[in-house]
């Protein structure tokens, strides 16, 4: 149901150009068509990534030739037509780009280097969509007041379930419903992991076996000890509801010390633990929560094994509207990028 | 994450002032504050409706007002400062409205009056949006058109999953994904019926429960002959997936059928019944299709028992995406209304 179409390129400045990078490129090249009867002509005016190199062409890089040679290792400099850059300071004061694209890995300690992107992107006058959960769990408020003020648009849906349209769905079609609560499954990996030690399988074997998948890092802690989930939570309050909390506001409960006794306990009663993220009303306002909980199995939460994610939003219009998606996944993610570039499109129409 | 705000009166023509007229109003009420911050002010300058009676006032109507008047069966005339006019001829050459609310009553045979409601006011230069089904599922593309040459927004959440925001996720979220596939749910009283028939009631008593509990009309041959859910599926796939279809193009079957014996068998299996609507790939384009499928109980659509509803998506980028929400409802239809007003306020900003 578009309005009247106005055809207009967006120059794009991708900043991170590994498995994420790479995802978005590839993307950017399947939902080319989708784009064009939209109206959107997407051209990639240049990359930035300290591993594979930085580059720049007014006319738009060919992503097929940069994914073929970052995919071999060659350096993108190699790309025909491309001109090195030092880096994204040079590309904001030369390449002309209207939307920074941030997908560089997330840090939520410091917010970087993500957080520095973003700030130089909206001080240039670009508007911003990332992938990165550390500069809008970190700086969520600060960020969006600074888009606003120049009238640009901050878009971050890769950060929440990767691509499946959560933030698309609470900005349009949960818009009024008035939510009195929110609370999933938000971490695949937890969920492999109980649901590997449901079979009998101890916290150890079956952290070692995600690992061994590729689904859980070398240094697991930011999924098992729900500090990934916890980022995912803290970026829906404050954006979705309007809350002011910050990451140590964040109720936050691993599942590291859930017992294999514990695991047994509850599938005798029909039931199954799963790491629940929820945000509600307490005394001062919205409370954020991640941590080990009891559900039953028939439940949409209980009902998740896999990698998939759930969102419940629990409204007065009209009660509870669930989401199920995938939770992560490079074409996933690259997703939820080509869907905010949508509406950056739109809005700015 | 709204843009710079632009604070906007909306003046709205209510056509039909029943349940669902009544909904939308107290709905209205509910959601002024969330309207307010999103710079959307709605008055409701005009309601017309055959038995409660036609009245405009400039300055806009007490909404309060028309649902004691109308809920006591009281004329809407005798509301302080309302005048009374014929009906929505006179209302679209004299009120002034910007968008047309049409909440009349769905008839799948003619898509009268709403249609003949939509046509007037798009003419008259109105953005509409709407809750009733005849319209849209007998004449999208044409209305569309129209509406697209005008510069006017046609926009109608309520008539699919009721305010469950499954249109506002295709058009923002899902929008670049690839749908290959929509299946779902699309039907609360039929979901009712199979239930009871699982616990051993025939189909005839069962019926007669659902009418008795007010969820099967006198007539309950729309929904249990599938012509309620082919609608719904028949808007989905022309307007979400600019199929060109019509109604009688969708292949359907209802439960009528279904014997006591097919529930007993399907549940012996760990199988239960349930009206499936389905649109995918045929090899001439998009097939639309409604009829009973055996489905796995653990699976989303075999866990469904009441009045919810729900929509899997079979996306190239996310694979399956799943929303689950109220399919029926006076506040929830009327939420559908709401979500449409702020996006026609959002696009013409």
């Amino acid at each position: 149901m578009p309005g009247l179409l106005c055809v207009r390129t967006m120059r794009l400045i991708l900043v991170g150009f590994g498995t994420v990078g790479r995802g978005v490129a590839e993307s950017l090249l399947a939902s080319e068509p989708e784009l064009s009867v939209a109206g959107a002509e997407p051209r990639v005016v240049a990359v930035v990534d300290p591993v594979v190199g930085s580059v720049r062409r007014e006319g738009g890089l060919d992503l097929g030739t940069l994914l073929r040679l970052a995919d071999t290792g060659e350096p993108l400099a190699t790309c025909p037509g491309a001109e090195t850059v030092a880096g994204l300071k040079e590309v904001l004061e030369v390449a002309g780009g209207d939307v920074l694209v941030e997908l560089t890995p997330t840090d939520l300690h410091t917010g970087e280097p993500g957080l520095g992107h973003v700030r130089a992107a909206l001080k240039a006058g670009l508007h911003v969509v990332t992938t990165n959960k550390g500069p809008i769990a970190l700086a969520y408020h600060e960020l969006r007041t600074t888009a606003h003020k120049a009238g640009l648009q901050l878009r971050f849906e890769g950060t929440v379930l990767s691509g499946t349209p959560v933030l698309n769905l609470c900005e349009a079609g949960l818009a009024g419903a008035g939510i009195r609560e929110i609370r999933g499954v938000v971490n695949g990996t937890c969920n492999f992991i109980l649901t590997e030690m449901e079979g009998g399988t101890s916290y150890a074997t079956a952290l070692s076996k995600a690992q061994h998948l590729g689904y859980a890092e070398a240094d697991p802690s930011g999924d098992v000890e729900g500090l990934d989930a916890a980022a995912k939570v803290l970026i829906l309050a404050n954006s979705v509801l309007d809350a002011n909390l910050k990451l140590e506001d964040v109720n936050r409960t691993g599942i590291s010390e859930l017992t294999a006794e514990d695991i047994q306990t509850a599938r005798m009663a029909g039931k199954t633990w799963r790491l629940i993220a929820r945000i509600s009303q307490g005394e001062n306002g919205w409370e954020a929560k991640v941590g080990p909980e009891e559900v039953n199995r028939a439940d949409p939460e209980g009902s998740l094994t896999g990698p998939e994610n759930l969102l419940i939003f629990d409204t007065e219009a009209l009660g509870e509207v669930t989401i199920t998606g995938p939770g992560a996944g490079r074409r996933a993610t690259g997703h939820g990028v080509i869907a905010d570039l949508l509406a950056v499109h739109r809005n700015v129409s």
